[in-house]
């Protein structure tokens, strides 16, 4: 080599080097299943004001905490929640230790096939279900049986393991959040250890960042063994108004961004939303019929009416998923 | 210069880079405030071998879980706790607007300057107590009246601001572990808002790190704004048996280290270290009349027996303040 061309070498190398050093070599685009529109480009606006130390937007990165609800948000809610799902499962299991489930609701139901009369119990139902199925047994051991499950049970539709209902999209957007900053939560009306059995492996949250319903739980010796143990007692709906009040207990401070699908989610969005300086609140609406599924007012999984209606005097943004998501799951579409 | 020195500078240079690069640089003592001995080097031992990926000691970074109790373990807790002194302090300042106050238990002994009497009430003392300069705000409120009264209050015998009362061995021990992957969190039976206020400030802790005792919360609009109000309803007593649960409930792991100094930690010393792995039990014995305060079985704030009897049997190792500490304060010594 001549000693220019070298220096020529030597010249690219730095000018390479000092770029990476200010950050300035050009990213990959970070939302890639996100179509070019109005919701794509407010997010990344969003992103991209929030670390530029002197703007407007910018957000002191103590205060980037990002929430996400879970069902029909980061992963789907069709036929019904996958919690349900497991659960009924989990009583078929065990039915033949529990001879008194034949005659007794909701088990009867379920051990016939039809979770629809077994859900028609409503509230009571849910919780003789949940009872049954959450409780009694150690955290660790509800873990495991949660993480047994979902290696191998598949939906019922797709045929495809549970883990892989997530959202493309939205795992993007985690990835593209946490990047610049942000600590990424999520806030579940669902049960916060079911939740915690796999958010570390298929969202990259770990447990501690995950608020959820739960049960009460008791600390005591069992085997000899200090345990855990699950109590069929409400702690706490993290529901609705229940939602911001989860976040107050759980992470102590508001969001500056959050992102829901569903009436479950107004009161953390408008608690989000209506703080000072810069604020991101995101509603994802379920449009597509082709590749996922379309509900909103009329479902009852992720019925989504009032927050829908509220959206544009709020400043929400509407994801409009047949619009702006250009694949659903990471394997495709439904 | 000469050539071959210019050599030689660019080779030092490119050393010192590479070292640094490589992390071999020496680091400086982590520990400056802990005396050479058997703690000190259980604490480096235990750290350093957390982080061989290959040894028997490595820790998974996820699985790198610090809890710290509070009181008397990070900052002082005597005459009493600090948090208490602060409800003292509302209770005179709000006296003019309850007359009723007057004749009122624990109020009327506070009012008298008799706060041995006032808390002879015990429990439902102290629950009047709070629920009089806890509740019925907002926690924006409630956190903001915390932090004025931190930034001028003066503890009664050092005359120091409260936030200058927290141990410098512990604000070392607590960087060294987050600069070793470790994620440190508190677990107090004190306050979770009460400490929220200020442990980012004191001790690098973000408010989401914190688990502590709670009362419960409701979201509603006050003045056409959403705001979270405490309510005067207990909802985790984060003390004894309700230690592993907060962390249950908040974290959702088991941690691998654990730090406390008083019976109130004894469940959250068992439950660390009786996990798989490896495991550490730190038990702050306080043993230091002059630089701080020497008590255990006999104090009420503190109470330390069970766990002292206990710690040689559990492997938890026992800090010797008077022994083990160069220097208390991060101004010196009491």
């Amino acid at each position: 080599m001549k000693p220019r061309h070298v220096l020529k070498s030597l010249f690219v190398l730095m000018l390479f080097v000092g770029l990476a050093g200010s950050g300035l070599v050009l990213a990959a685009d970070p939302l890639p299943s996100w179509n070019d529109g109005e919701t794509r480009r407010a997010l990344i606006q969003f992103v991209e004001k929030s670390t530029e130390e002197n703007g407007a937007g910018y957000i002191p990165p103590e205060q980037r905490i990002a929430t996400f609800d879970n069902d029909g948000n980061l992963w789907a809610e069709k036929p019904i929640y996958f919690q349900l799902l497991y659960a009924i499962d989990k009583v078929r299991d065990q039915a033949q230790k529990h001879p008194e489930w034949k005659t007794e609701e909701p088990f009867a139901s379920i051990l016939k096939g039809d979770n629809k009369t077994a859900l028609e119990g409503g509230k009571s139902a849910l919780m003789k279900l949940i009872a049954a199925t959450h409780t009694g047994m150690t955290g660790e051991e509800f873990q495991a049986s949660v993480q047994q499950w979902l290696a191998s049970a598949r939906h019922p539709e797709t045929n495809r393991l549970y883990t892989e209902m997530v959202y493309q999209p939205m795992l993007e957007l985690l990835t593209y959040l946490r990047d610049n900053g942000f600590k990424t939560f999520i806030v579940s009306g669902g049960g916060i250890d079911f939740i915690r059995a796999y958010a570390e492996a298929a969202y990259g949250i770990p447990p501690e960042q995950v608020v959820g319903s739960s049960l009460k739980a008791r600390y005591e010796m069992r085997d000899g063994k200090p345990a855990i143990v699950k109590l069929p007692e409400v702690n706490l709906i993290d529901d609705k108004a229940g939602k911001p009040v989860g976040i107050y207990q759980h992470i102590g401070r508001r969001p500056v961004f959050a992102s829901g699908n569903s009436d479950g989610d107004f009161e953390m969005l408008q608690w989000t939303t209506a703080g000072d300086g810069p604020r991101f609140g995101l509603l994802l609406h379920h449009t597509d019929e082709k590749r996922e599924w379309a509900y909103d007012r009329d479902s009852p999984v992720g019925h989504l009416d009032k927050a829908l209606a509220a959206a544009s005097k709020q400043g929400w943004i509407v994801v409009n998923m047949k619009e702006d998501w250009k694949q659903v799951f990471p394997w495709g579409n439904r």
